[in-house]
Formats: structure tokens, C-alpha cells, sequence
């Protein structure tokens, strides 16, 4: 089969490898349909990413058909149609008791990190039955596609760990596809403002467009006057850091209210500081998260029911062949305007 | 009537001020028993807290009798035997009615503070019919003072934000009087452990007496490996910071489990560092609060049942004309082996 191998800090080829097969009992092995590429394949890209070693095919995120499963596999088969979840989760650890999927003993983020993943005609993804999700007939595939990452890791470690409700005010520091993911999913609860808060002209636009109430470009002025002066001069409820570096993360402790949450999404590779100073008695919280999945069923609902349409995330599209095409767009996302891009093997 | 003054850094003294009349007709005044002094009280004395003006009656603790009430208090009347608490709120405003009562628009952490406060013979105390106490008979008043704040705040801010619960781990980083309330409550929820982290024997040994089920002094080998030592290499459940110092609170992101939680309780004076790098993925959350004493009436509840001595939090007593060496005693702890002090008006 063709697979897109990583082959080292900035190496990457489309090469031909062995079809996967069944290697557990749990196990199933996926037809790939459609695949996308992650901010997280281009850490693993610039050689961020140590547990994801040279000859790994990459990706974790895809819809397909089963090919085949284990013989401990009964509630799925091989034909149905599957949503492959960016986390494996046994469903049986102590972590998995608790629902943090993401710290499962022998699963967690492990599919185009520690074992071969999704960009490929062929994936074989451990605890099917616990990471694969049937997909209803007659949905989108496409749009299933950011049902595998990008809105459980929006909507988990944005929305939900940044307790957004009716009448809440938002920001989202960062208009990237995650934090656009979050600003969608945010809109469940109906808060009163999500203001979004990037130095990307296009992608503001985009947020505008997606429901945001304000949008903040710091090239244009304070950003944090510009959110005080939106809030009355107390901050936001919920500050949802969507990028992943310090000054980011350093805004949102100034923009936070009394009481008011931050809720981390962004992938970090140094520390930041932390304004305990200033912090200590605001009565705030700070949250981390690495998406556990488990609202993908919810997500599911929310697709179906038409509350949400992913969709509007996708920007791009490309044939399997055109993999290096498709990196390079979407690692140019200011040039290129790109969001999500979606490779159809 | 005799005071204790704030002349400005490093300068305090027993003057004679004339006795607080009433001011608006929520206030009372109340004739102070006891009261005690507070880690505050000394950042103050540092010149570390510039609300808090020279001139300024310090003192946020202790219990008394009222002398009279403003017109608008119809709960509370002379003769009641009362515990002054730690803040005053009207009950009220918006972050009153969430549950803030330590960011009240117009309370807060008033008393000794933007207000003359507690260590003199009396004191006003606005938003009485919310901000006082009445203690039932039969109760040891020395005991009660421990009330005002420093049980709500280990409880509050260590136990009740770490989330304390059946079975869990628990560390607590800092054996003083503030750490010693914590690890008191914390025993309410029955965690599996609590270990207490400290530099001083001493207050290690008052520790292990109160229920720490295991005492790491850092100076005798690397804290994180002792605590992961006794954790099966997971890290706590919960970690409280309670010293206020950065090299503490970064041990507590070292020490915490996937899933825990980092409980803010010190007073910083200086940001400290957050390791997102390490801990983006962890599924970690950190709390900050000002103590709201929500939970003063529970606690109060607590010590009329038995469920908690907090006598075992005072170690010294004086006069109120001792007050000098009170603080000295308070200050000098490392050599003093003071705790709490209580000090008889």
C-alpha cells in the first residue's frame, strides 16, 4: 500500500509498505477514505516530537471501512463505515475508568506517533471497539473527518475544561483551525460574547463569519484594553489559549476575570510564566488537556442533527498522491489561507 | 481604646485611637475578646500590601461581643457573642450572589486592610448581618478564632479547590499554620494520603501529630522522587501549594498525577514558572482564590460537632499589652515554634 513515512526532522516521502494486518485480538485493520494533516504532523515535522520515530507513517485522524478485526472484536465487522479516533483507548485501565482516554496505559495519542497511522490506504488501529466509531449512513465524510481531532480537542479542552455557558463571556487567543473549531463548538451554550483574538487578517475574518461577536488583531492597538473595554472593564469569563506559546498563554492570565477560567489547548514546547503576583487571589482556574475523546458520540449527535457543520472548517482538498502538496499548503496557512485540508486516499 | 497601628514598613505600635462608631446602617461595632495575627499582617508589615495605608488598625481575625448595631441589621443585636470573619461582603452584588464573597464590590478583604481592623478593643464591621458569625454557647473562643481565616482558607483553597476526596493522594507543600489547616480538613474526605512537604523538623513533627501520613523534608534528599516514592511513580492528586514562594509551587507541577490538581493557597509576591511544556497534556488543572469563607458555617458546624480541635493550631498566648512580642513570637517561628497566637483584648 502507499503511506506517507516520516524519515526525520523535515523528511517525509510517499512510499509503498506492507498492507497492516490483525495483531491483537482487540484489533481492526481500517480502509482509509479520507485523511487529514494535523498542526501536530508538522511538530513531528520539525522533529518536536521524540516518541514518533523515523519510518513511523503518520496521521491520526480519518474516516474509512473496516477490512478486518480480531476475534475479540463483536461490535463491529468488516463494510461498516468508521470514524478513527486520534486517541486508541482500552476502556478497561484506571484512566479509562475515569474518562481521560488520553492517559489510557496502552493507548492514548499512539496512531501516527508510536505505531503507523492514518495517512495511508491502510491503518490498523488497536481497541477498535473503544476507538472506532460507526458513522451513521448519509453523513458527510468529509465532515466526519474533524470528528477524529480537531472539534473533540476544541470542544474538550476549550469549551467543556473552560466551563462556557449561557451568557459567558469568551476569548479564543488564536483563529487557527482549533481555535475556529472552538469558537463552532463554543456556540452550544450560547454565551454572550466570543471575541477572537489573532494577528491573521484572513483568519479573524473567518471567525467573524463562524460567530465570533469581536475580533482583536494586537497589531492594531492593546489587546488587552480592546478586551476590557468589551467587558466592562472585568475580563472574560473563559480565555481559551489556541497557539501554543508563551506570550499567547500570558494574555489570557491578563484578560481572565475574577472567578474566570483559562483553558489551555495549544500544544506547548517551553514554559511561560506565570503571573502569580497578580494571579493569587483572583480566584481563577487554569486547565490543561490532551483531548480524551470523549465527546466524539456527542459530536456525533451534533453533526447529525445539523447543530454544527464542520465542513465550514475545510478549505482544501487532495488526492493521496498530492500528499506533499497538501503539507505544504496547509504548513503555509498564511499565504495559502488554509484551515483543514482533506486528502482522499 | 488601645490599637494596633501600621505606621508604614516595619513600624507598629499600641496607641490609643478613639473607639468606631457606627457608619452606615449595616455596620456594627464589636467589642474584640480575641484575636490572633496573621502571615498577612506581616507581608503588611514588610510594606508588600500597599492597600493597606499607615495609619491602618491592623487585623482581620477574632471573635467579640457586639457593642451596637446600624439600623439596618435586624439578625444580629448588642450582647450577641459573634466570630468576625476574615471578609466582609454585602451579599448582594454580583460576585456575592456567585459565591465570591472575597472579590464583594464593597468588601472583600477589608478589615486591617483599606478598614482599621481587629487587634484593638474594637472594631466596625460593615455588612454585619453577612460578614459575622453568631457562636453558639459553650464553645472555646480561642479555638473560634482560628475561624475567622485561616481554617476557611486551607479548606477552601487547598481542600475544596484540590478537590479532596475519598482514596485520593494528597501533598502539601508548606507546614505552617496555613498548611496545618489544610492538612486538618483535608482528613474530613478521608484521602489515602497526605504527605507533608516542609524544610522545618518541627513543624514536620506537628504535621505527622495532626494525621500527615508522611513528612519529605527536601533538605534530606529530592522531594519528587520521595513523593513518587509513595505513589507508585503517579505523582498526588492533589498538590497544595502553601507557602507562597516559586520553587514551591513549581515542585507542586512536578509532584502532580495526570488528572490532579495544583491548589494554590501562598500569597505570591512574583510570577513563578509554569511548565506548559511538561504539562499541556497532563490534564492538569491549577486554582487560585482569596479565601470566600463560604464555608465558615460549615466549619463552624465541624467544631461544635468535634470533627476538628483547631486549639491544636495555637501554640502561644498573650496579653493584648504583649502585643509586641506576640508578633515577635509569630515572626521568629523557625526559632519560637509558634503556630497561631492568640491574643486576649
Amino acid at each position: 500500500m502507499k503511506a506517507l513515512v516520516y524519515n526525520g526532522p523535515g523528511k517525509f516521502a510517499l512510499e509503498t509498505r506492507p498492507t497492516p494486518v490483525l495483531q491483537g485480538p482487540g484489533d481492526a485493520v481500517v480502509k482509509i477514505s479520507k485523511t487529514t494533516i494535523c498542526g501536530t504532523d508538522l511538530h513531528i515535522l520539525k522533529g518536536d516530537v521524540p516518541s514518533c520515530e523515523p519510518g513511523r507513517i503518520l496521521g491520526h485522524e480519518g474516516v474509512g471501512v473496516i477490512h478486518e478485526v480480531g476475534e475479540g472484536v463483536s461490535t463491529l465487522k468488516a463494510g461498516d463505515h468508521v470514524l478513527v479516533s486520534c486517541i486508541s483507548s482500552c476502556g478497561q485501565c484506571e484512566y479509562c475508568r475515569r474518562g481521560m482516554y488520553s492517559h489510557c496505559k496502552t493507548g492514548g495519542w499512539i496512531l501516527g506517533n508510536r505505531i503507523d497511522g492514518t495517512q495511508a490506504e491502510y491503518v490498523r488501529t488497536p481497541h477498535a471497539q473503544t476507538s472506532l466509531y460507526r458513522i451513521p449512513d448519509g453523513l458527510d465524510e468529509a465532515a466526519l473527518v474533524m470528528l477524529s481531532d480537531i472539534l473533540p480537542t476544541g470542544f474538550e479542552c476549550g469549551v467543556l475544561n473552560g466551563k462556557v455557558e449561557p451568557g459567558s463571556t469568551v476569548a479564543i487567543v488564536g483563529s487557527g483551525p482549533i481555535g475556529l473549531a472552538a469558537l463552532l463548538t463554543a456556540q452550544f451554550y450560547s454565551p454572550a460574547q466570543i471575541i477572537m483574538i489573532d494577528m491573521d487578517a484572513n483568519r479573524l475574518e473567518c471567525a467573524k463569519r463562524f460567530g465570533a461577536t469581536a475580533c482583536i488583531d494586537p497589531r492594531a492597538g492593546d489587546a488587552v484594553d480592546a478586551v476590557m473595554k468589551l467587558t466592562d472593564g472585568v475580563g472574560v469569563d473563559c480565555a481559551m489559549e489556541a497557539v501554543g506559546v508563551p506570550s499567547t498563554f500570558e494574555l489570557c492570565q491578563q484578560i481572565v476575570a475574577p472567578g474566570g477560567v483559562i483553558a489551555n489547548i495549544g500544544v506547548h514546547g517551553v514554559p511561560a510564566s506565570l503571573f502569580l503576583d497578580k494571579l493569587w487571589d483572583r480566584n481563577v482556574s487554569i486547565t490543561t488537556r490532551l483531548v480524551d475523546t470523549v465527546s466524539t458520540p456527542m459530536l456525533l449527535k451534533t453533526v447529525c442533527a445539523g447543530r454544527i457543520d464542520p465542513n465550514r472548517l475545510i478549505t482544501h482538498r487532495f488526492a493521496f498522491d498530492d500528499m506533499a502538496k497538501a503539507y505544504e499548503t496547509f504548513s503555509q496557512a498564511a499565504s495559502t489561507h488554509a484551515l483543514k485540508v482533506i486528502v482522499e486516499v
